[in-house]
């Protein structure tokens, strides 16, 4: 059949939300400055999607060295891919900085995060060698997979049986030529609960691995110093090699991944996606080089991050709705319903109380749930906290006696 | 094993190159502004190995426009996935001028080229379905394919026989439910060939399939009104889905496919790396609009980047240089030769002649083989064609021994 047609009845990852809403639940736009407080459909809104951590994004210090450096750097420089002719010495401080920052010997600079990390696995493993990854890892991490060679085993999220249970089978199974390279995240960026490293590594005695933490949400969120999931938890050393994208706490696109100078050197030669791909522009290189310098000199911007975090969620708590129990700055409120209800919270949130979030419904999250995700930043205010509070107390009825209908439906 | 000490011994992609010259044959440094002359190693060097075709990358007025947009425009807005929170009225507005531009009813924005055209790949094919690519694919479709759940066949580079071969064999074994995708490229970016488009796009009354492009090379620089290679060849019609990248004549990051409206429905709900990654920034959105619009107005800018190929071409000829018969503006010269003979052209030329080359050689050509890859540009002047031409003068007594001493071992 013609290929064309045959797309029409393809499912998608999005479900129901494909069908209609497009320019509202899906491709919304928020215009004007980034900040806690933009515009959509030419109202104000308190946004609470958008993974600008520490508020860099909308930090002024930050937007005049963005305009700064625009008139010595054109979008253009440099070109080719980084192999070829696309290195700069601005490249190899960026990368210099990041690996002291999280605590390594070295680190490789990524185009994009998304098919850095991807051509990352891809290129560590081969045939004789096993995968084993989180069964809750992130679309990119399942797309490495999905290219890598090696034999691939999943293990129930964060469930440390199960994940012993993959280790053990593949040393039973692999090769003495065979390696094994376990893949999680720091901070998973739907639930908000924390890779459960520490136990994972105590099992590298056991069973030989290294370990590749995918830290998109933990990077300048987590640690004493920022330097992530690994920090906070105490186990850094134990992470072989750590991978951090700008698109979060940085504000800004590409990514990085920190390791033993070895592997860097491996994988400078090894990594499709860079080796056949345009390097990163010299304004974002630059940009990168000054907000990391940021988060490294405003401790104070991820306590705010955190006072800001807890009074969100407490206040959602008090109300009696379902936060997760997050462990990094991701809130998730979870209740029960349909794609119907997941689409009356974010209109009804936006269009009565001015407060802007992004639900996921089924297939997503389980059926006959929605998951409401909302990211506080550093930048938000108290009073655009309580005003959000207020909102979500408004809706509250509407919200619970759809979980009432749902246990009764139940039952 | 381990996998770290694993990684030491594994092959690279890059052969002999890897072992050696870091910072010099590869991940080398090209410094100060883009342009046909910069500084590698503090000396002048003509450069020929940046794909900025038509100068757009060292046009003023493009690097005061990128100047002025940065005044209102962070790097840091929008953030979040296109879908979630990244789309704004200037990613729309860029859709509709490229689909315009390129002569097709609706286009898809692209937050990078390499994982852009890799997941839309991915996206559009399932378990009943094919996906024939021709084998000098560029390493993005390769990893595109290697995604996909569809059955893949491969055909010979831009041989007409055993494509059809291929196209009579996935129609004799898919079901009903199966349809057929076929990839392949408008201009091939080593070897500077043309796909053979009108003869396969024969083919499909008597084997129906639905044809994607790849015309990174193309967009810009070919056709009449620089809308790619599908106008060059008059059969643009026949292109079904065109996938144009910023990373050459625009001299940007970031990538658009423009096909049908329903199609790029379909896309935008379905392409993972899209979906599940960041949008492109909004300072490269503006500039890639702006750089569009000169593009259109500036058709002289192709002249000249012809006339200065047909000089550079003719001159190396002239000299008894193999210069592949490429169709686009990519010049190859292939010779007979090692890696090591690779090097030396290259050092040689920069260090005794400014002129700085890029080459490759086995396992990217055949074994024996050397190509060395020239980008001529808009921005070159008479004078820095000629002064390579006569660096390539000095060289060509070294060059030809190489090669007659190889004839005589293979003799």
């Amino acid at each position: 059949m013609d290929l064309f047609d045959k797309l029409e009845g393809r499912p998608s990852p999005l479900g129901e939300f494909t069908s209609d809403g497009y320019g509202y639940y899906t491709y919304p736009k928020l215009e004007g400055p980034l900040g806690p407080v933009m515009k959509f459909n030419d109202e104000d809104v308190i946004v609470w999607s958008i993974n600008d951590y520490l508020g860099v994004g909308s930090n002024d210090e930050v937007k005049d060295y963005d305009a700064e450096i625009a008139q010595d750097n054109s979008l253009s420089s440099p070109m080719g891919a980084r192999l070829m002719t696309g290195n700069s010495t601005e490249h190899e401080k960026l990368e210099e900085e990041l690996a002291d920052f999280v605590h390594k010997d070295d680190a490789f600079l990524l185009n994009y995060g998304y098919q850095g990390i991807m051509s990352v696995i891809h290129a560590l493993v081969d045939r004789k060698d096993v995968l084993i990854y989180d069964e809750l890892s992130h679309a990119c991490i399942v797309d490495g997979k999905q290219l890598a060679m090696a034999e691939k085993y999943v293990f129930k999220h964060n469930d440390i049986e199960s994940f012993e249970k993959q280790l053990e089978r593949a040393h039973r199974k692999k090769n003495d030529d065979g390696a094994v390279l376990v893949v999680t995240e720091g901070a998973f960026g739907m639930t908000g609960d924390l890779g459960i490293l520490n136990e994972m590594i105590a099992l590298k005695e056991k069973y030989p691995f290294r370990l590749l933490v995918d830290d998109a949400h933990g990077v300048g969120t987590m640690g004493e110093d920022g330097s992530g999931t690994g920090t906070h938890l105490g186990c850094q050393d134990g992470i072989d090699i750590y991978f951090g994208t700008f698109a979060k706490a940085f504000a800004l696109i590409g990514a990085f991944v920190a390791t033993d100078e070895r592997v860097v050197e491996f994988l400078k030669a090894n990594v499709r996606s860079q080796i056949f791909a345009k390097s990163v522009p010299m304004p974002i290189v630059k940009s990168a080089r000054k907000r990391l310098q940021m988060i490294k000199d405003n401790p104070e911007w991820r306590e705010k991050l955190w006072e800001n975090t807890n009074m969100l969620r407490g206040g959602l708590r008090d109300m009696g709705y379902n936060v997760l129990p997050a462990e990094c700055p991701v809130t998730p409120v979870l209740t029960k319903g349909s794609t119907d209800l997941c689409q009356t919270i974010m209109r009804k949130l936006r269009e009565e109380h001015g407060v802007f979030v992004s639900g996921v419904a089924y297939p997503v999250v389980p059926k006959g749930t929605v998951l409401i995700r909302l990211i506080p930043t550093a930048a938000h205010t108290k009073e655009q906290i309580q005003k959000t509070l207020d909102g979500f107390e408004a809706i509250k009825e509407v919200v619970f006696a759809e979980a009432k209908k749902q246990q009764k439906m139940t039952a």
